[in-house]
């Protein structure tokens, strides 16, 4: 918080389509869609008018136990498109959350079947989950992350996407721990919170199937690349995943709501069946989970994608980029790598020494030519609405552009 | 899942009022406030304008190192009126997100002033806060916490507030363990999901003077208890406890939209002061976190809690509630205990053996009578509106004592 101010942070007061308005009436073309949550702009009518609607006929009723008809037909809506077997959903608000759900679910699935020894997790170094305990302990421990040691519980790492025998280690951990494993806990495609990691797409399909060969649950946390991010709805379909845990949130609502969820395949769900209150039931729920307008703006929203055909101006506008940033970006010596899959990019700099915070510096500069964005430590996050236009593509390349020459010749 | 049928869910189409309507029409007194969240009914004209006006101006922005114009009023007026020294308030959606903020700002304290042998936490049997890993170690082991052992951190533990010793015997571990404790997590007044177990208001004034005396950090988890449910704004003041992180939720919404918070005293926030993306940072940020459409619902409802005088409706309701539990309930021999605080009670009943399932059976026939219960076991929950009539206390009582007189005579 000591630098808060310093870091010249934008104090919203409205939104209009891609663009974000700070109380001094600038404007500034939102980038990092909120924090990764934005898919179709802000004060998008349709969205609003779901929101509005569903006001009219109450906002919450609880789901524990219960029921409420709009979180109905978004689980039908889900349950047609997300990439899990027979899927069951369980609500709640924030990411972190449904991980933790998935987490539990998995750890419990082995005692409900009589395989306890099956309590570990697998997860990857550079892993980002959320910053709950049971989150952060699958989470790397980048992020002041090892501060919590005491608190966090141990798991076995692979190597992080940027190491290129990654997936050959991972398939080797699974094969050797296989008897041992809970589950194993994966970003599919990316590593969002490491400054956007792409995997090796190929060894992520390997070492899916060493997952199925070996009976370890596969749990997908698509919260940040879920509904369309990377070109496709779900990032584990391009990865040829079958996750039995799939977790999903930010862009499920288009950026409108606080809403996650888990799903659960049905191997997962039938290991749960058994009497009321009795050792095998899940006791887990959170007060909102299921919120009726939170379900209301994301049932519409799925619509939309569908019927914008989001997913092809998501690929439209990546290729832009990419073309974009090759040519104006790519060779810039105070540039070190550029990353990008669908809608989400990093461009990781090189500064000459440590400790320059280019990063907060580039983004500053952008953001002061109306182009707001966020780094990661050195790397600067471009993460816009996916109904990004072609303009607004040059426009955020052309902002970025400019502000990486005035922080490297500074 | 397996009984969820015969349990006869309730699937909720619409809500109006205290109402809610289910997908065959039927209208239910929504008396357990949607599980403790709806304060002052559904579908209120303030709170719907709330959300519309705030649509017209964008339903999110992040506040991951920026900020928003309507959260910012929403700080300043929750400033006033919550129990914590010159608070600073960090939102997030699930309750327990806000309580694993509160544990990790505790922890992260003590190695921030230098002194990390301050590692362990205290918390008391019977606890509920939530159902994330975090949250769950310092919750009680009941309702399956237990099955995950294995990924909890160990607590210490003070006698739940059932045990006529619970403050001595809190009292002594406070003065004993001083020196290796981060924090002291209670629900002040009344351990809800416990049952609404009622603590002894002096015990614990007592219990919080000695945690001030020992330098031992409070966290009071208020999520249930906060807005108005126990007569006052927040029980803590009930208590004269001034805690060091106070978690809200439910409520605070009034039963809209998934919002929580955690607020830090002064003395807290000073020891996350230092550089930029430093060892002192508090690396901990929902996506969601500060929604500007639950902000918006939370700064109107706060509004409206004052305007309406709410608090002095939920004191003389209680007093009605408890007059007429009395008379009508308390001498039944399938009752044993009636537990009341505000408009937060708990009818514990007493089958004559286990296994009969009463507490639902009895919640069920309230339910067929048009009065919407939920159970925690054999103990049927009382949590209504906070805007309840005179009229409906009676009607509540009055399907419950019929319930009660069914199931037993069965």
């Amino acid at each position: 918080m000591d630098s808060f101010a310093a870091n010249r942070p934008m104090i919203v007061a409205n939104a209009e389509g891609h663009h974000l308005i700070d109380t001094d009436g600038r404007r500034y073309l939102d980038a990092v869609s909120s924090l990764w949550v934005t898919t179709l702009g802000h004060r998008v009518p349709e969205l609003d008018d779901a929101i509005v609607q569903q006001l009219a006929k109450g906002a919450h009723s609880t789901m524990l136990g219960n029921g409420n008809q709009v979180v109905i037909e978004l689980s039908e809506a889900l349950a047609k498109v997300v990439p899990v077997d027979r899927p069951h959903f369980l609500y709640a608000s924030d990411g972190a959350s449904a991980v933790e759900q998935a987490l539990k679910m998995a750890f419990q699935y082995w005692a409900n079947v009589g395989e306890p020894a099956h309590s570990k997790f697998l997860a990857f170094r550079g892993a980002y989950h959320g910053d709950t305990i049971g989150a952060l302990s699958v989470g790397d421990d980048g992020f002041g992350a090892d501060i919590f040691n005491a608190l966090r519980f141990d798991v076995l790492r692979a190597p992080a996407f940027d190491d290129p025998e990654c997936f050959d280690r991972a398939i080797a951990l699974v094969e050797q721990h296989a008897h041992q494993l809970a589950a194993v806990i994966i970003e599919p495609s990316v590593q969002a919170a490491a400054g956007m990691q792409l995997c090796d797409l190929d060894g992520l399909r390997r070492f899916g199937a060493a997952c199925k060969a070996n009976g370890v649950l596969l749990i997908c946390d698509e919260i940040a690349t879920g509904f369309g991010r990377t070109g496709e709805l779900f990032a584990s379909t391009t990865c040829g995943l079958e996750p039995d845990l799939l977790c999903l949130g930010k862009g499920l609502t288009g950026g409108y709501l606080p809403m996650s969820v888990t799903a659960a395949s049905d191997r997962i769900f039938q290991a749960f069946i058994g009497p009321d209150l009795g050792t095998t039931t899940f006791y887990h729920g959170h007060s909102y989970g299921g919120n009726a307008l939170a379900a209301a703006v994301a049932l519409r929203h799925l619509e939309l994608i569908e019927a914008w055909d989001v997913l092809a101006n998501v690929r439209e506008r990546s290729l832009e980029f990419e073309q974009l940033l090759h040519d104006r970006i790519d060779a810039n010596p105070a540039v070190k790598e550029i990353r990008l899959r669908g809608l989400m990019g990093g461009i990781e700099l090189a500064p000459p020494i440590p400790g320059l915070r280019w990063g907060r510096k580039v983004a500053a500069a952008a953001t002061d030519r109306g182009v707001f964005l966020r780094p990661i430590g050195d790397t600067v996050i471009l993460m816009p609405p996916l109904t990004l236009t072609s303009e607004e593509v040059h426009e955020i390349v052309h902002a970025l552009s400019a502000a990486i020459d005035e922080v490297a010749s500074d």
